[in-house]
Parts: C-alpha cells; structure tokens; sequence
C-alpha cells in the first residue's frame, strides 16, 4: 500500500532513469527502507524508457559497432534525445551519470554529494554499451560501482540509488544509523557483537560488557584501525596521511 | 511467463540467498538476460528467510548492540540456523559469503571464479550488520561491492549475481559479448561508435569506417591503453607489469 505523498510534499531527492528496462524500477528500492521513504515522498522516481526515442515501429535503439565485432551499441541519436527529455526536467545541478564500468569508481563521497545534490540522472546502457559521441557531447559523467562487467546499468543504479537514499533526511531511523559505520571516519568498522553472552563457546569480548565508554570506545577505535590496516592497506595510507596533517 | 525447467535439468548455477527481504529476489534478476536464464532453468534461485529461524512470536532476529552505540546487530545464534540449513542443501564446494562493506571487493575475476564453482551462499545483513562469532565460527567470507554503505547486502547480491549469470553457459546470445569487455583483457573498453556515421556534427573516427581489420583491432588496443592509462593508473601497471612479465 502505498502512502500518497500530500500535494504540498515536494521530494528531497529526485532520481530519472533512463531505460530500456524501466520495469526494473524502483524493483529493491521499492521495499523496506527505500520503499518507505518512496511512499512517503521523501524521494521521487522518474522512469524514461529509451524505447520511447526510438525512430522505427519495432523501437529499435541499438545497430551494429562500427568497425565490426560482437554485440550492439546504443544510438547516439536516439540516447541524445532521451537524455534531453529528461535534462529539461532536471535541476542542472543534478549529476548526469552513464553507468560504464570505464568511469569513475562510486564511494561514500560521492554517495553523500548526490544526496545534497537532490537529484540525479542515471543513463543505463545494455549490450556492448552507447555509441560514445553522446557521451561527449552531453559532457555525461562516467560512474562504475565496480571492476566488473553486469548485463546493464540497472542493477549498478540500484545500488547507488540504495547508498544514496538512505543518507536523505529522515530516512534512517533508530534501527539504523550512519554514525558509527565502515567509511564514516575513513576506516572500516569495528566487529559487532550481541545476546547471547556466550554463543557456541564464543563470550562477546570483555570490554563491550565493561560498561566503561570510554575503553569502549578506545576499543572500537583499535580494531577499525587494525582491520582496516590488515584488509585495506589503501584506505589505512589515506587515513594514516589525514591523521598526520590534522595532528 | 516462466517456461518451467524440464525434469532433467539441473542449473549449471545456484544462488542461495539468507535475507529478511527475501521477497526483493529476483527482483531485477526476474527480467531480461538473467530473467531468461532463470526461467529456463540455467541457474537457480533459493531463498531462505532469516526470521523463519527466530526464536520468538515476533520473529526477531536482532537485539542491541554490546557496549552501545546505535542500531541493531543481528544474532549469531538465529543467523547460524539460517546458514547452517542453507550449507546441508550446498555443495561444499560453493563460496559461503557475507555482503559487507569491510570485505575483499567482488570483482570480475571473482564472478568467474563463482560461475565455475555452480553456486554461492550469500547471507544479507541489515541493521548494523551481524554479530562477528558467526561470521568467525562459520568461516564466512567477507565481500563488499564496493566503498560505500548500503541499505542491507540484498542489492549488492543482486548485482553479483547478475554479474556472475552472464557468465554462465548458455545465457549470452549474439546482442551480448564476453570477448572483447572492460577487464577481459586488463583493460578497459574503447569507446564504441554506431551509426549514424555522422551525428550532430561528429563523425565516426575513420579508422572504424576502413574496413581494415588489422589497423581497427590495433586502434581498439591503443584506445583501451590509453583510457586506462589515464583514468585507472591501478589497472594500468598490473597490465604493464604483466606484459612485461610475459614479453
């Protein structure tokens, strides 16, 4: 069921997709925590189905790459004209973003930007990818959520979607918390414990049972520095290089 | 219309989900290529839902954090049950993994890697996350799609299952290619073109247009050296380093 947003409800997030699968949409996003802040309008979805740009009857978007070689490619005209449709619906501060595992890896950061942002507009390609001029001449953003290759942009949108939405106010609630979590402070988190006490032989370490915060707090502190060390010497070189300028 | 898999088939991939949202599956991966695959029986879907082993009428799963601090962290005793019945029905064989933002990140050789083992265990968190003695006990594998906090792991699994499907058996058709993609090769894609050859003023780089196979393949390599080179200096010297190795 959903909850109408009420007529003076104006979304703080806007997300446009662009589609030949606009029936994936909202899909996760429309359950639990993205799909209650959707019924209550916190944010707002807009679907565009590239198909509907299409100059044939059979809604063709795609021809062969030139040059030759496997799959198909998305038409720069036809892409042209479903971005542009939707560019004229958008703030122009909203990040215009093809999702290609060529671009610029998402993180945190740029989680949180397109939340203040209040909007995105999200390019899904599928087959082989879209013909690259109109990725030029629209100045689009490349963005990957990962070094690997999915059967199209959609699930990568719904993860970044999911990251994002959760940060807009009044999303979270007491059950969840962006406070204490992996990133938050430029390391992994520290591991979580809970009842039972004693689980198959295992005692929750003593000090979370201290009721001490202050060596709690020391003690979660240690163990994100020392996963984050041991898992991602990456993130540990940019933490350990901020500390030393900051101190 | 699900075309219902014939007695005799078995998927050559199964994906068993533990989630409390087990109803966000297939979700995306229902449609299109992965949609296809599944409904003919190419891989397989199982879903456990994590409150079924709850040990309360209200089918909690969760309780408070030990030390404090916000959120709720889910049960080693109830997550264990879940896992421990997903692993009977499991090949020994098939990676038992936890969606975490603190894990090793899932990447194209990883998805190889699961296609070729037939299957995955994947245990979604929400909340805070999971008490860390299951996660121990169990020998659970950490993985996280990337540097950034979602929702739950339930979107970051449908991302890797979709990346894993595709490269099963069977489930690429001629509109799709695994030969020449980003990270086949170490490297990223060169851009692609389609007609029309000439589009808002921007002609086809005539190299594609020659019909030369030779000199179009050496430019395709020269492209995808020198996008990576630029925007992926991480992938750039593996590559080097490799191919020095190997020259």
């Amino acid at each position: 069921m959903s909850e109408a947003p009420t007529a003076d409800t104006r979304p703080v997030f806007t997300a446009q997709v662009l589609s030949i699968l606009p029936e994936m949409f909202p899909g996760p996003l429309g359950l639990s925590l993205a799909g209650r802040a959707l019924d209550r309008g916190i944010w707002g979805l807009k679907t565009l189905d590239i198909r509907d740009f299409s100059r044939d009857k059979h809604r063709s978007v795609d021809d062969t790459p030139a040059g030759g070689g496997p799959g198909m490619v998305m038409r720069a005209d036809i892409v042209a004209d479903a971005i542009d449709a939707a560019r004229a619906d958008a703030d122009p501060d909203w990040p215009l973003v093809y999702l290609s595992p060529r671009g610029r890896r998402f993180d945190q950061a740029m989680a949180g930007d397109w939340a203040a942002r209040g909007g995105v507009t999200l390019l899904c390609g599928r087959f082989e990818g879209v013909d690259q001029r109109v990725l030029d001449a629209r100045g689009v953003e490349e963005v990957s959520v990962g070094d690997f290759v999915l059967s199209g942009g959609e699930p990568a949108a719904i993860v970044m979607l999911d990251a994002v939405i959760r940060l807009l106010p009044g999303v979270m609630g007491k059950a969840e918390s962006a406070e204490e979590e992996s990133f938050s402070a430029g390391l992994l988190e520290a591991p979580h414990y809970t009842r039972p006490t004693v689980w198959d032989g295992r005692a929750i370490p003593d000090v979370l049972l201290s009721g001490h915060h202050g060596r709690i707090a020391a003690w979660r502190q240690d163990r994100a520095e020392e996963i984050t060390r041991l898992r991602r010497p990456d993130l540990w070189s940019t933490y350990e290089r901020t500390a030393n300028e900051e101190g």
